[in-house]
């Protein structure tokens, strides 16, 4: 490709932002300008790129139409307030926060094809970290006919930015030192804890996020009828999400298809049986997700059992985004 | 009572045999003369009982015609090494290890009625902690016709002893204060990761402790078509396992109705909507399990997911054989 885009990134100095620039430079996209955008709070600050400082500029100050793409890793709030502005302007959006009811979310290992349906200004949506992992590691059996998922999401505190960050390693630092434990960031202590909840639930019981992840799910496998149980969950862990996963199928299972069908997939490592993967150990810091302990069911021949270890910010976020930015460029911008 | 039995406890100097010798005191267990046992490596300790230190003796030299009831907590060898001579010297058994095929595993809120099925001299199984506790949570809802439980466990540390708690108390400390880390006890970094299997594995990929889990659930709801799909792995938390449950029912779930069962149950703690319970805030240290995050299914009118925590080595261990022994000796022995 020698064509260059002018780009913009919204929400660089957070975790996921800071990722993606990363990656644009370490995967050479191809950028003419990159415009490097925050809510006025963060704006002033730096963030390097190709061996410069760029300066973090205003998004409310920012006009779109000097940019061909726009990223969006600020936040519900930024996104609302500024994506359609951006698409106003002409400028394709890729949309991290989950915020944007009409961006049809895009995992390119998953629903590649969902762009030959859509028209510009391109509106996709990275969906949250574990719908990105699932579907890496579902689309590749989408012909065992899969009637249920029923997953366990053990969360990351980076799944809740650089606050959730920092305040495990305080409470954690806190309690090893004996010193009396006052939760700030999270309502209550995650150090050496599980939270049953991510974020509020509704009038029915269920998180946001879990049913952001059900919506999303059945979009990027394009089964509108799949039945999503999903459990999401904040464990003591920096970096690095881990999933627990049981399919019901439609027919019994060959256990060495649905192995050979992951091995050839891409953005798939499998694990071996005599082995297992883990976030620190194996994802974190990797552009693949890790799939391990595939395993039929204790008596249901329909069921298939998996475990996946993704790391959140780069795989599940960063990552996921700059793949949607390559593929639109490449093929449509 | 005022009758009162001498009883042993083997395994007395580990995680759960100590809580159990503190809970016998606590509960006023009719104790005429009490004998602590341990294997001859941790023969020689002292543990206090009722104000005073009792030594622990060699459970190869005890004579065990001297006691009513055993309980065994020393793991599996030591099970499957003393509890037949225990059994044949007249002497009750309640085993914490899982060794022994033909002891029925017994939850008192469960199944309390297995006793009037066996004959002396009594051999019955204190389950797995996370039997316990799924035991506790689902006999209640047993008239909803339970078709399959799902369920991740989120197992603490100290499932592994005291070694577990251990370890990653070391770990964690190496890793806030920069140094290498050198996996010992476990087979890699517990410390803010999650491991993806508690034990070894089976040539179809279950771990044992999953088997286990299945096989006792069954069993404690009396439902042997019963289909449990289960994951257990290890999460950084000292104590305090979180289970994350999905059921299928038989017909379309009133879920007013569950939470009323649940409600008025023997062992359970209920969490209403607006909060959520944790291991280690709510559940450790306490003598019932926390059950919340009671939904239905997203879609499926059939389906009931909740959350459960419980303390491990207390209520999934301990105290769950003193409970198996105060029933035992009030209706049999």
């Amino acid at each position: 490709m020698s064509q260059s885009f002018d780009i913009a990134v919204v929400g660089a100095t957070g975790t996921v932002g800071e990722t993606l620039v990363e990656l644009l430079a370490e995967r050479e996209f191809p950028i003419g300008t990159l415009h490097l955008l925050a809510s006025i709070e963060s704006a002033g600050a730096s963030v390097p790129f190709r061996g410069k400082n760029l300066r973090v500029r205003d998004v409310a100050e920012f006009d779109f139409s000097q940019v061909r793409l726009a990223f969006f890793a600020a936040g519900e709030a930024v996104s609302r307030s500024f994506a359609d502005r951006a698409s106003q302007a002409g400028c394709a959006v890729i949309d991290l926060s989950g915020a944007l009811d009409d961006a049809k979310p895009l995992v390119p290992e998953a629903n590649a094809g969902l762009l030959g349906e859509l028209a510009p200004p391109y509106r996709v949506s990275s969906p949250s970290a574990s719908a990105v992992a699932l579907a890496c590691a579902l689309a590749p059996l989408a012909s065992l006919g899969i009637e249920r998922v029923t997953v366990t999401a053990c969360l990351a505190v980076s799944s809740r930015g650089r606050e959730g960050v920092n305040e495990l390693a305080r409470q954690t630092a806190e309690l090893l030192n004996a010193r009396p434990l006052e939760p700030r960031f999270f309502d209550r202590q995650v150090a050496f804890n599980v939270l049953a909840q991510p974020d509020a639930v509704d009038g029915d019981g269920h998180a946001q996020l879990e049913r952001r992840l059900a919506r999303e799910l059945k979009a990027l496998l394009v089964a509108p009828t799949l039945d999503v149980a999903a459990t999401c969950v904040l464990v003591p862990v920096f970096f690095g999400d881990s999933l627990s996963v049981s399919l019901q199928v439609r027919e019994d299972v060959d256990l060495a298809r649905v192995l050979e069908r992951l091995e050839a997939a891409p953005g798939i490592e499998l694990v071996e049986r005599d082995d297992y993967p883990t976030a620190v150990g194996d994802a974190v810091g990797q552009d693949v997700i890790y799939v391990g302990r595939v395993r039929k069911g204790l008596e249901d021949p329909r069921q298939v059992n998996l475990w996946i270890a993704s790391d959140n910010v780069r795989k599940g976020a960063a990552l996921n985004a700059v793949q949607s930015g390559e593929l639109l460029i490449k093929h449509y911008l």
